[in-house]
């Protein structure tokens, strides 16, 4: 009916220009505090690979949106599903929601409702909703602060490679990443801008670049690889990749005002990986002796 | 991979059985309020037919949601989009978009972000978040309360009608409802129990006689039908068909204490179609001398 499609990034722009969007949640402000909205569509053909159990699926929709009340530093009040299928049945929905449920649990939060449709491709849309006293936004970094990030990176990037070996088991357990809420919550009152790294840490620090209009100074040998990651890679090419421009680690990429460091290791695990630098100095990596610009690409959904 | 697919009620009753489901919206206490949370996912085999203009489906997906709000007596917060589409076109997007954007104008409330994904089929989740102090149920009608519906029954039944009849404009008209909001935030004092019409009067007395463990004693001639069904509609059967099985209509079903009436009169429009009798008389229709069992069945989606 209409011509000339458009590519991911120019949708989002083009939404960009007339949506109040540009942070992981919608931020409404209510009494005297903040509730957030979250929605995530996933689908069998990008999101669900062959030998992900129903489980696993369950669980990562709801995760995927925690994630993002995490990247604000809030705390979860509930989570709605939507979920299309071509046929219903029994055995697929019951582990389908035992994922979600266990989930929820394991985040302190509830599965309230949602809505069924008959669908040609299985597809769930995860909402969340949740709560912040102090939202933390993705503008908010400022020169000399400290990049850092929790857990370890790589780790969908290797359960891929690892379902298309065959090895199920490890590869569901690998999927199955637990939101960083708690980190989330006891860095709202700490860090200056924050994100999760859905589309790869490459990705995620240009659009904590572009939203506080700083540069970036990574030191790669910072970085925190998944163990895994380094036991599949083959060469160093290759754990960037899984690592820096793969995505899907649900890991909070943020930044930390220098003086804060030693109260924010008492209250959780993360690696400082580089620091704030002005805007004109760009996102650069230093690797051995050299200094590169990071390439501004990731995973496109 | 699973065997023995199962149908759309099997399914909702396996699920209830799991999740506090089985209102409008889910209800979160907060801070002396009421947050309602409601989804809705609808697409393009089912929801969106030849002829629907972007426009009218950008805003009947927002109009869908916000009607759960309304049927629970709330005040819309906001309202966020997950979009999926085999490619997405400009046009397409800016038309949907003026839709959805139009709708929440008018219902006083904000598009706030969303989420959008490649996908086989154009599908599009809607997630309204609402307040209100006070909650209407489907569980609060009592016996001897009056039966009311706000508007008329079977607009989008005459207007799929007349998309078949490719008379475009009056179609698409026809199905840009505008959420009974107004009335469901001013009943919210008056009503004893509420719901909104989105499978058919005829499901949606069912639900609420199931929650509230009620019967209802319907007067057919007092239902009112849209002009647009009484002159498409052949005969009276098909007239029945249109306005009380088809569905669709997101008019307000709700349940009022006789001594409300005169100042429920004043606050909105709307018509008393019957009364609450004990659960064991069942849900019957009065029809000239007879009084039938009115059939317990209504759009699938």
């Amino acid at each position: 009916m209409y011509s000339k499609p458009m590519r991911e990034r120019d949708v989002i722009q083009f939404l960009s220009a007339r949506l109040p969007i540009g942070d992981d949640c919608a931020v409404i402000p209510l009494k005297k505090t903040h509730l957030l909205l979250t929605t995530d569509m996933l689908h069998r053909q990008t999101d669900f690979p062959e030998g992900m159990t129903p489980y696993t699926m369950g669980w990562r929709a709801v995760a995927v949106s925690l994630s993002d009340i995490a990247a604000m530093g809030g705390k979860p009040l509930g989570v709605v599903i939507a979920l299309g299928a071509p046929q219903f049945e029994q055995k697929f929905l019951e582990e389908f929601l035992d994922g979600a449920l266990a989930c929820c649990t394991a985040c302190q939060t509830k599965l309230l409702g949602g809505d069924t449709d008959r669908h040609s491709e299985l597809t769930v849309v995860t909402t969340a909703l949740g709560e912040a006293q102090k939202p933390v936004w993705r503008s908010g970094a400022c020169v000399e602060e400290l990049v850092c990030v929790t857990g370890d990176l790589g780790r969908t990037a290797a359960a891929l490679r690892l379902l298309k070996e065959r090895d199920f088991d490890r590869a569901n357990e690998l999927l199955r990443f637990l939101p960083r809420l708690r980190e989330g919550q006891v860095l709202a009152h700490l860090a200056s801008s924050m994100i999760d790294i859905s589309d790869g840490l490459a990705r995620s620090l240009y659009l904590l670049s572009g939203a506080s209009r700083v540069g970036f100074r990574i030191d790669a040998t910072a970085i925190p690889f998944a163990l895994e990651v380094e036991e599949l890679a083959r060469d160093q090419d290759e754990l960037f990749e899984m690592g820096l421009f793969f995505g899907e680690d649900f890991e909070l990429l943020f930044t930390l005002p220098q003086e804060k460091l030693f109260e924010a290791r008492r209250a959780c695990e993360f690696t400082v990986i580089g620091r704030v630098v002005p805007e004109h100095e760009g996102i650069t990596v230093q690797l051995g002796p050299e200094r590169i610009p990071l390439p501004d690409r990731g995973y496109e959904h």
